[in-house]
Formats: structure tokens, C-alpha cells, sequence
């Protein structure tokens, strides 16, 4: 048993954290909230109260941390008596905080895989760049870290899990992202636009025949035909959940698809072709030194601020193809969210909420025990049964279409075997 | 008469100015050169000798200025005895300049209006918000500036003005700019990224029914059949030769048409409903003050860059309806240039080549006399034949289509009456 949650972060994502934390401090117990400008930590609090979000009456504190200081998240998670670290902070600031719970003991969970400002898109497997090399020292010092458990990377694992246990044979995994949300602006990105356009600027790495195979972006596009949002176009996109699928499962082909409207792509592509997506610095005319994405993310909506006004659903699911008793079979598990909902409970868009409840899932499955692994896992590595139940009651519901896309539509646990 | 030229700015347009001075120093005198970064004017220099330009043996000396600092322009000015000043540094420096000449008695020749840097798009007339409020002036003291003399605005006054000398009454001028050029890059501006997009992030302002009318940006589009470039699209903008021919033909509708092709209408299109080309400051998530336009400017390919691929033709001309003799007619007066001969001759490309030559010809009228107006004036205000003729020599030879697009093709001294 573990309680007491450390929140790495202030943005969107953490937002969610937060009201979902605070709805469950029963059984998270005391907790506490750090990033690098602490005023985005108390609005946060604040709006927790405002809420009515805390169950019980137990504190929640507001800190601030440079969390690329891997000894000044030692010291916090120590003076908090944290014995829970979910870091929802920048992808940049993983391994330092991941380190630091390695030092004291507090497990770790994130959402997204680490990576260094410089590089966009290392070679696959992304996570045998970092977080993996640690997870020897992990299971010497019985550290638990579960990583990627958002929604995608997360529930989606747990969804391949759930899909292949079904089956004799697992032959391959497509993993559907769809927002088909409307925020009324001309352009805005819904997370955090630097890690947004640099998920899209490398490389697109796929599991396929076992072995990598590479696309560039927009290079392989489908329309999926999905239960709510209705037919839709995609894109194979890099991501992170193919790295530790296709390990996890070399036997089966991994892919992931990202939709995407004409719009987005063409303001895409305007921006990469210019040179405006680019980490690397530009001098002006001026002989000021600046990083043109930065510019780009400066202008774009704030991802929190598009909350308000978001309608519509968002459907992510996987379609998982296999064989059972000889026969093949097909299953697409998946969730539905709806981005008003999302904001009339905790002030969010869809996008933030269905990142954000999933870490606070897993984190009171280490709370209780059940998902307290005292080594590394990704989230297929762990069982989803539990998993589900939970998310099922904290607002994001798990349906199977039996036999995949246009089959018969059930909750998972009508059908799981 | 005149003599001894400082050429003040070190860009595309300067090059060419350079060279065409260079070729033309019997009649203009000593060169000098100067901008805020000495060695571009010293490449600029060396490119001259380069090419063998120097028609004889005379000085051509690089300097350094900082063109916003007026007393030190009026210094350098009486310090290389200069007695013609050709500006054609940024927009920003204008007024700058102007009061130098005026401080000094240098005749003042510039190819585009002065811009304040923190303001797009003031009221109409533009010339009335700056050089024209120095016209007095200039007239008190006998200092010869002419205003805006490049191509447009520059020959396209003179054209309009030559089409409405053979008119007893005219009815509407409309100016096209059509630059049917291929630089094989993905996307570039042929002058100034900065100075280029302020044109069209404004109002739209045109002369009609003796009144200003405003539109925005891709607002109004007509297809133009020219000669040799073919049927174009080209899209009401703001230009500053509308303002002074408006004010000195009311009773004519003035309209600048530019022409721009699908795909630079797109790119402009997204970069400005995103805030890229503001010139307000944002402030990037790390706290840096950065103008977005600055940085669209360092990402995009320097215009100079262009010159050696480029290819293909423009057509500038002006449509001019009126009445002679009881009856109405419709001339067509313009110029084709090619951007491969620019290159080869001067080493620039063609719109920087058609924005440098014009103000070289200004210059040797003013050193012959033949403009040296001791006043301000606009280009339409001076006899355009001695223009044309210097043109005709120097490189842009202007034509006349009697009837209108599609008439009569003929050289202007054939038209002329």
C-alpha cells in the first residue's frame, strides 16, 4: 500500500490530474502539486475547490520545482513524504524525475516518453533510448514504474492486452486516434504544440513482417469507419506505444493512426516546409537567437483555453486482429469521450481529460497494490482488468466491438472471457 | 547638374542600383555606398568590378551608417560631397534620410514609402502621413526629392501619366504587377519578407467615385490576359502609387492589382490567421520577447538567394481608360522582364532588378537636370519620355498595347503623340 501523490506539471493534462486526484484522496491520501511557476499550480487547487472535488477533507499543496533538477524532486518528494510521483510535466523532464524517484524509493508513473529538446525522433525502440536502461536498477531497488499510462500511450496498451488475451494468436495491432472534436479556432493544437508538431516532424516508425519499416508523415493515410465519430481519415504517426508493443509482441504487426482534417495538414505542412517547426535556433535580421517553434507554440491557443468551447466526441480504440481456435478474429476495443462532459465535470477538453484520468487510475492501482510492481512495465505488461474497472467508474468507459469495426457493440465486461 | 551618388541600403534592390550606377559613373560621378553592415556594401562593391561594370575610372567607396540616425546620413553626406542621395534601405529609414538631404541640399530619390515600424497600414493618402508633409520644405529650400521612383511604385506612375497625356479625359488607372517567375523554392518573397506582408496584412485601400474604398486582402481577384506572361490572376492590394495618383487624378478610380498564385495565397493565408506575421512582440513559454515577423523573415530564403535559378518573366503595366476626342479609348502601358537576363547581367533577379534600375534613371535625370525639381515630387508629376528614353537604354524597354490588353502591340515612341 502507497499513498500520498506528488503532481510533476501545470497544464492541461494536469488539470484532469488534479480534480481526479482530489476525487479520490480516500485512497490516494495527502496531495501535492509542483512545476516551475507555482501560481499555475495554486489556480489549479484552487479550481479543485471550487469544484467540490475533494472526497475527503486532506490537504493538497502547491509547490514549486525545477523538475530538470533531479535532487530538488528527491528533496520535495521527500519533505511531502511522497510515496506516489505522477508526472505529467514537459516529455523533457522525464528521466530527471524518474531519477529521482529511483533515489527515494516513490514509485513513478508518466504519460509520454522522455525526450531531449535537441533530438526529434531517435531510432525505435524510442523507449530502449532512456527510460528502459533504467529498469534493471529499478528492480534492484524494487522501484515501480509504469510508464505510458495516459490514453495513448496507456489505455490503448492495456486495450492490445485485453484484445490478445482473447486470442491463441495475436497478428496485428492498429491503434485509431480520432478526435472529431470542433474548438472553433482557425488552428490550435490540443496538447502542448511543441511535443504536438514534434510527434509529426520525424520519422514515422512501424512493427511490421518483425522488423522496423519507416513512412514519412501523411505518407499512409486510411479512412476508418469508427462508432460514434463515423468514418474518418487517418495517418500512420510515430508514437510511442509502438515501441513497447512491437517488443512486447514481436509476432504481431503494430501500427498507429492519427486522424487528421485537410485544415490541420495543411497548416502542417506550411509550417514544417518553412522552416517554422524547427528545434533548432534562427538568427533574425535583429541578431536575436530564437527556436522557431517556440515562436509557433506563442501564437497558437493555449490548449486549456479551447475547454469552453469544445464539442463533439473524441473515439480511440485498437483493432486488434488474431487467431482463436483456429479461426481469425477480429476485435476492436475502444473508448468513446465527449469533450462537453469533459469540461462541465472538471474544466477540460476531451484531449486533457482522456490523458489525465488514466495516470490517476493507475496511480490507485499502486495505491492498493494491485499494479505495484516494485520493477518497470509498460502498460500491457500489467493486467487491464483491474484497469478498466476503474476507469469504467472515474469517467472513461471500455466497449469491444466483437468482430471488429461494424461488429456487435458490448461493454468489456460482457465480453471478456 | 549633379553629381556624386550615396546609395543608402545594401539589399536586392542596392545591388542592382550598384551596378547600374556603376555603369553610368560618367554621368553620375563618385559612388559611395553605405548600410549598417560595411561589408555587404564592400561584396556589393566587389561584384561590381566583378561584372566590369565601372564605365570609367571613378571612386566607389563603402561605408558605414546607421540610416535611422539623420545627422549621421547628413555627415557622410557632406563628407563624400554627395549630392544625390538614392535610398533604398528599408522602409523604416525614409524620413531619416529625407531630412538628411534636406539639412544638406542632396537631391533625395527613394522607391517605396516610409513605414513606421510598430504600425501597419495607416489612412489614406499614405504620402500624406510623412514625405509629403516635407513638400514645403523642399520647395523653401530648393531640394529637389522624388518620391517612390522604382517600378512600382516609380515607372508605373510614369506610365500613367504617359497614357493620360495622350487622353483629353481620364477615366481609370489599374496597375498590374504580375511576376510569372519560377524560383523552385517551396515558398519565398522576392523582396523583404517583412516589408512584403506588411503590404497585404492591412486594409486594401483604392480610388473609386472621387472617394477612398477599402477592401481586404483577396477580396477583389481578376484574371488579366498580358502580354507574354498570359492570363493571370492578380488580386486587389494596397500600394503606395494609388495615394499620389489618386490625389493627383481624382477624377480617375486608381486600383494596384498584384498577382499571386494559389499556393503563395495559402501559405500567406495560414501564417497570418495564426499571428505569425504580426509585428507585436509575443512572449514564448521561456519568457523571450520575440516579433513573429522577424522570425518568418530568418526562416524564409534570403531574396538575393533566388536570383541564380530563377526564371521566367514579368509583366508590369497600367490599363488606362479615358476619352480622347469624343471617344473613349483604353491603352495599355508596360514591361517585360525577364529574370535569367537580370541574372546574367547584374547578378539579381528580375523584381529586384525592375525595383533598382528606375532610380539609377531618376538619378541621371536629376544629374542632367532634366528632374532635378528642387521640390517633391511624385513620379506622375515629371515628364516621363526622357524617363523612358534613359530606360529604353538601360535596361527596361517600355511598350504600349493601343486599344488596350489584346490591341496593337507597339514601342512607345511609335505610340507616342
Amino acid at each position: 500500500m502507497k499513498k500520498n501523490v506528488l503532481i510533476i506539471g501545470a497544464g492541461g493534462v494536469a488539470h484532469v490530474v488534479a480534480h481526479k486526484c482530489a476525487q479520490n484522496n480516500d485512497v490516494l491520501g495527502d496531495l501535492h502539486i509542483a512545476s516551475r511557476t507555482k501560481s499555475k499550480c495554486e489556480e489549479i487547487i484552487a479550481g479543485v475547490h471550487e469544484k467540490g472535488a475533494m472526497k475527503i477533507d486532506r490537504a493538497f499543496t502547491a509547490h514549486h520545482v525545477d523538475a530538470t533538477d533531479s535532487e530538488a524532486v528527491a528533496d520535495l518528494i521527500r519533505e511531502t513524504g511522497t510515496q506516489i510521483v505522477i508526472n505529467v510535466g514537459t516529455a523533457f523532464v522525464n528521466m530527471h524525475v524518474l531519477d529521482a524517484c529511483i533515489t527515494t524509493g516513490a514509485a513513478y508513473i508518466d504519460t509520454a516518453i522522455h525526450e531531449e529538446p535537441d533530438k526529434v525522433c531517435e531510432t525505435p525502440p524510442w523507449y530502449a533510448n532512456y527510460e528502459w536502461k533504467r529498469r534493471d536498477q529499478c528492480t534492484e531497488e524494487g522501484v515501480t514504474a509504469i510508464l505510458g499510462a495516459g490514453f495513448d500511450p496507456g489505455v490503448v496498451n492495456a486495450y492490445a492486452r485485453f484484445a490478445i488475451d482473447q486470442m491463441d494468436e495475436v497478428k496485428s495491432i492498429d491503434i485509431v486516434d480520432i478526435n472529431a472534436g470542433s474548438h472553433g479556432k482557425y488552428f490550435a493544437t490540443n496538447f502542448d504544440p511543441e511535443i504536438n508538431f514534434r510527434e509529426f516532424t520525424g520519422t514515422v516508425y512501424y512493427w511490421e513482417d518483425q522488423t522496423w519499416k519507416e513512412l514519412s508523415m501523411f505518407e499512409s493515410g486510411h479512412t476508418w469507419d469508427l462508432p460514434v465519430v463515423g468514418p474518418s481519415k487517418a495517418y500512420q504517426s510515430g508514437h510511442d506505444e509502438v515501441h513497447s508493443l512491437a517488443v512486447n509482441y514481436p509476432h504481431a504487426d503494430v501500427r498507429f493512426w492519427m486522424g487528421f482534417g485537410d485544415h490541420y495538414i495543411n497548416v502542417f505542412t506550411v509550417l514544417k516546409n518553412i522552416g517554422l517547426l524547427s528545434e533548432q535556433p534562427v538568427t533574425t535580421a535583429e541578431g536575436q537567437e530564437v527556436i522557431p517553434l517556440k515562436v509557433v507554440k506563442a501564437c497558437l491557443p493555449d490548449p486549456a483555453s479551447l475547454a469552453p468551447n469544445y464539442t463533439g466526441n473524441t473515439c480511440i480504440g485498437d483493432l486488434v486482429k488474431g487467431v482463436k481456435d483456429g479461426k481469425e478474429i477480429e476485435l476492436f476495443v475502444y473508448n468513446v469521450a465527449d469533450h462537453k462532459e469533459a469540461y462541465e465535470e472538471v474544466g477540460s477538453q476531451g484531449i486533457s481529460y482522456t490523458a489525465g484520468v488514466p495516470p490517476v487510475a493507475a496511480a490507485m492501482l499502486v495505491a492498493t497494490g494491485e499494479w505495484d510492481t516494485k520493477t518497470m512495465r509498460n502498460v500491457e505488461e500489467l493486467d487491464p482488468k483491474p484497469f478498466f474497472t476503474l476507469l469504467d467508474r472515474i469517467g472513461l468507459s471500455t466497449r469491444v466491438l466483437k468482430g471488429g469495426l461494424g461488429g456487435e457493440d458490448m461493454a468489456w465486461t460482457d465480453y471478456a472471457s
